[in-house]
């Protein structure tokens, strides 16, 4: 299998020896399950947003959800309610990004490529793209402060996360 | 505001003060938006799964998706498809852990202290909760490598990683 990769390793190869690493010097055994700072991060997968090291967030203290464009999809709001239920959070950071994928395609590009690449008709299934950064945070700050699964009075906050700089800017 | 914190200072200040001291050290501009090694991870948003330093991940290496319980849910194959589709990814690693929130209740119980709690009636919505930890990585594997979605010949891996030890184990 490891003649498949470049460099002739495979990446959970790499995975698991640099995860030897970690777990050599590792001294947090004793955390507990709910998050200590009460908080919930919502934000996009890109590979870029190391979410925990951009925001120095210590282990233990938040919890972190993540998609394609960070958006607060009905999956996302599943992640909320359970966060918020069940292990005690009260406030929500949303960050979005810079050069962030969502903004170069619409529903009907990314259908139609799936449907030459991959043989699919995903009809007309939303996957979240945005035309707008700014615009995008404040309309997934709404979709979380309005639903009913979350609840009243959470404090909601966003942000967009500069991948060319490493500086995050307040949207709200 | 500030005042309503322990401590006095609120979570978003912390965010700034910390986020300022990144982009202070911060070299990684140039990284471009497709990952870089071609893979994307799944993991629970569990606090003390820092996903990127467990792992050994490099800036702008591999996506990163997070929900509640690293599930394989509609808008996790969203952030899939987008992945692989847009951004040439071609492997999967999924990612649970032990003493996880999601083997501690059933959808009936989560919907019965949402309507106690919030007054909402959720049906009989599934939150994707778990009674088995090897399990569901395995369900979660095979949702991914069946879905229509995902390429195939994607390479689809799984894993357990203890909190208590910091430790990753293989699944498959």
């Amino acid at each position: 299998m490891a003649s498949l990769e470049a460099g002739g390793k495979s990446l959970q190869a790499e995975f698991l020896e640099n995860n030897a690493q970690y777990a050599a010097e590792f001294n947090d055994g004793q955390l507990p399950l709910p998050p200590a700072r009460h908080a919930l991060v919502l934000a996009c997968m890109d590979a870029r947003l190391h979410v925990e090291k951009v925001l120095g967030i210590k282990n233990g203290a938040c919890h972190c959800v993540r998609n394609a464009g960070g958006r607060a999809s009905d999956d996302a709001l599943r992640s909320i309610v359970i966060s918020q239920r069940l292990l005690g959070t009260k406030e929500v950071h949303i960050i979005h990004h810079t050069d962030c994928g969502m903004l170069t395609f619409t529903n009907e590009q990314l259908a139609v490529k799936i449907k030459e690449e991959l043989g699919v008709d995903v009809g007309d299934r939303d996957f979240l793209p945005f035309p707008d950064l700014h615009q995008s945070v404040l309309d997934d700050i709404r979709t979380v402060r309005e639903s009913p699964l979350v609840a009243p009075g959470t404090r909601v906050q966003g942000y967009i996360y500069e991948v060319e700089t490493g500086k995050l800017r307040v949207v709200e």
